[in-house]
C-alpha cells in the first residue's frame, strides 16, 4: 500500500509536503533567461528544488493547474517533474482535483495513475458523489496509488456547501469525511492508515479537534499553510505523533528566495531552509522532539 | 454575449450538443490504421464528424477525461479538435468540471479561456464554494465566454451530497441553482439568458417541471441522453420553445455506425443522422414544429 510509503516518508524526513505550483512568475528571472524555452524553466526550476528537498519533506504535490494554464508546453514540464520525483524515490499528488461519473473518471484515473502523467496519489472531488471515485479503487488495490478527496477546504466558499446542514445539523463535509473513512477501511496499509485520505485545510481551527477525534483513521493533506494563512499550531492538531497527515506549502516555499538579496541565485538553498524550519515549527507545535 | 450565439444556434440548427468523447476504441479500425499515430487518427475523427454534424447541432462538447488519458499526444489531438471547430464558427464546450480557489482557479481559467485549449464554455464544480468561480467571470464580462456550472448530474451518486437536504428540506443542489442563478444574472445576454447556466442531467424526471418553473432563466447544459436513460421526452420539459438549453449525447452519435453493416466506412453520415433523428425527436417532444 502506497500509504506505508508515505508514512514512512512522514516517519523519517517529517510532514511537509512542497507544494510544486510552479508558475514561470516565481522562478527568479536571471534563471528562466539561462532557458531557451518555458518547458526547461519551469522543469528546471522543478528539478533544482526537488534536489534541495527531497530529504526534508514527505512529498512532492504536483497543481497541474499551473501547467495547464501553460498548454502543451506546461503539460510537458509537468510530465518531466513528476517523472523526476519517481526517479529520484520520491512521492508525487497529483492535486488535479477531478470529478466526473462512470466512463469519464475511468479516462480520469487512467490519465493521472499511468502513463505520461502518472502519479502516486491523485485528489478528487466529491459533487458528483461516491460512485465517481470508484474507478480509481482499482488501481488503489492493485497499483500502489491513493487518492486524497476534498472534505473540507481552506477557502473562504468552504461554507457555500461544505458547510450546509442537514435536518440533524450535520455539516455536509462530516458526511463526505464519513464516507471517505467508509471507502478508506478497505484500503488499509500497515501503518493503519488508508491510502484513501482526506483533504482537511487547516484554516477552520474551531472544529479541528473534533475532526481529528472523530476521524481518526483518515490520513490528512492539510492545505492551507503559510502564505494561505495556517500556522504550525493550526496543523498540530491534526498530527498524532507527528503523524497521520502531511501539510502542503507552495508559495511559501517556492517564493522564500525573496526575502533574501542573494536569493535568485540560491533559490533551491533557502527552499531548503524553509522546509526545515516549516518542519521543526510543526515538530515544536506538536510536541514531537526532533532527534 | 456567448450566450447569444449559443441561442441563436439553437435556434438555427436544433438543440443537440455532440459530445466528442473520443476513445480509440470509439473508432473505426479501418480508420485509425489509416493514420500513423494516434493524435493523427483521434483529430480526423472528430474533424470528420464535425464536418457532418456541424450544420444540424447547437454545439460541440469536448470532454478532456478522454484525451488527458492519452496523455500528450492525446492532448495534442484536444487542441486541435478545440481549434478546428472555433475555425469552422462553432461553438466550444470544455467538459473539464474544474473546481479549486483563488490563484489555482485562475489558473484553470487561463488554461481553459485562452492559449492552447481554448474554448469557449467551460463546465466548473461547486464543491469548494463559489469564490473557486470568481477568475472565470473577467472572461464571461470581457472575453465572450461561457460557464456551465454543475448543480444535478445524472448518475446514481447525485444523491450523495446534491440530494443531501437542509433543515428546512432544500436539497444542496438547489441552492447551487439558486447561487448559479444569482451569479447569472449578472451576465444576461440580449436572449435573456445568461453567459452562465447550469449542469443539469434529464434523468431524475419527478422534480424536473418544478426545477425548469423555479430556474427559469437559467441556460441548461443537459446530460444523461441516450446511452445514459434519458428521453427526449425527458428533456423537453426543460426546453421552452425548443430553446433554453442544450441536450448532449456522446457514444449514442460516435457509435451510431455500430448499428450498420457499412458503418464503419460511413461513421460520419450515420453519426449526423442520428443527430438529426435525436433533433426531431426532442422538437417533436417539446411541440416545436420542424420548419
Amino acid at each position: 500500500m502506497i500509504i506505508d510509503r508515505l508514512y514512512e516518508s512522514v516517519k523519517n524526513k517529517g510532514s511537509v509536503c512542497v507544494g510544486l505550483d510552479t508558475s514561470p512568475e516565481y522562478i527568479p528571472n536571471c534563471f528562466l533567461k539561462e532557458h531557451d524555452n518555458l518547458e526547461d524553466g519551469l522543469f528546471d526550476f522543478n528539478k533544482r528544488i526537488i534536489d534541495a528537498v527531497s530529504d526534508v519533506c514527505a512529498c512532492f504535490k504536483v497543481q497541474i493547474a499551473y501547467y495547464e494554464a501553460l498548454g502543451l508546453a506546461g503539460l510537458l514540464a509537468y510530465k518531466r517533474t513528476l517523472k523526476y520525483i519517481k526517479n529520484c524515490g520520491c512521492i508525487s499528488i497529483a492535486d488535479i482535483k477531478r470529478g466526473d461519473i462512470a466512463n469519464t473518471a475511468r479516462m480520469y484515473a487512467k490519465a493521472h495513475f499511468t502513463g505520461d502523467f502518472e502519479s502516486d496519489f491523485v485528489t478528487l472531488s466529491p459533487y458528483m458523489g461516491f460512485d465517481s471515485m470508484e474507478p480509481y479503487l482499482d488501481y488503489v488495490r492493485d497499483f500502489e496509488k491513493g487518492i486524497f478527496i476534498l472534505v473540507r477546504t481552506s477557502n473562504k466558499g468552504a461554507f457555500d456547501i461544505q458547510y450546509m446542514e442537514d435536518k440533524r445539523g450535520i455539516k455536509v463535509y462530516r458526511h463526505v469525511a464519513d464516507k471517505v473513512c467508509k471507502i478508506a477501511s478497505y484500503y488499509k496499509g500497515k501503518c493503519g492508515y488508508s491510502s484513501i485520505g482526506g483533504v482537511i485545510g487547516c484554516t477552520h481551527v474551531d472544529e479541528d479537534a473534533a475532526l481529528r477525534r472523530d476521524f481518526g483513521d483518515m490520513f490528512m493533506l492539510i492545505p492551507g499553510y503559510g502564505a494561505q494563512g495556517g500556522t504550525a499550531g493550526d496543523v498540530a492538531v491534526y498530527l498524532r505523533g507527528g503523524n497521520g497527515g502531511i501539510v502542503n506549502s507552495s508559495r511559501g516555499i517556492l517564493l522564500s528566495y525573496k526575502k533574501h538579496e542573494d536569493g535568485e541565485k540560491k533559490f533551491d538553498m533557502y527552499a531548503r531552509d524553509e522546509v526545515i524550519e516549516m518542519r521543526e515549527a510543526i515538530w515544536n507545535a506538536a510536541g514531537i522532539r526532533n532527534e
